[in-house]
């Protein structure tokens, strides 16, 4: 009934892709655990979602690039933002040499 | 336009008392950040939330009692639970030594 695990186990090798895992689903919202290591968003690729995301990095290193902004965001652990819905954005950069860990939490 | 922070940076005292802050709201959930030093729910209090909770110790250490198991879950950082709605549940402990840092993510 209770659905438990821990986020930092069980890491998935992602050198050859990300991969994203479902974590929780219930009603308003979504959480998913994101393991990067050394993708970006393929060129001219961006996210345009119609639910709103807060997202933050737990482990690596990763850049985001908001539409509009002159240059992507350095993330670091514990860096999070809050992306309205429609706001465009890609992700530039992440670590090649460790995996990226993110928690992101999409609304609806 | 888009919210930025850093969910380790500037950390509030919680040695007196458990402290939530709002991180996000938006259609479909709110994000929270909790910071217990040594709280535990009140004796006989039991949360019973209408809405489906994912929470997630990220530092220190904490103990969840979910109604009808025979003792507390041990939460260290990486733990995560998916509480369903109305599944009652209280914190039996959190480590008085440290600060214990929780996200939370709360459902509609």
């Amino acid at each position: 009934m209770v659905r438990v695990g821990n986020f930092f186990a069980d890491l998935p090798d992602a050198s050859g892709e990300e991969i994203t895992q479902l974590l929780a689903a219930f009603p308003g919202a979504r959480v998913e655990r994101i393991v990067s290591q050394g993708q970006a968003s393929p060129p001219d690729f961006w996210y345009d979602q119609a639910w709103a995301e807060w997202v933050v990095v737990l482990s690596g290193a990763a850049e985001l690039l908001i539409e509009g902004e002159a240059a992507p965001r350095r993330l670091r652990p514990g860096d999070y933002l809050e992306i309205p819905a429609h706001v465009r954005h890609r992700v530039a950069w992440t670590d090649p040499g460790q995996p990226t860990i993110w928690l992101a939490v999409h609304g609806e």
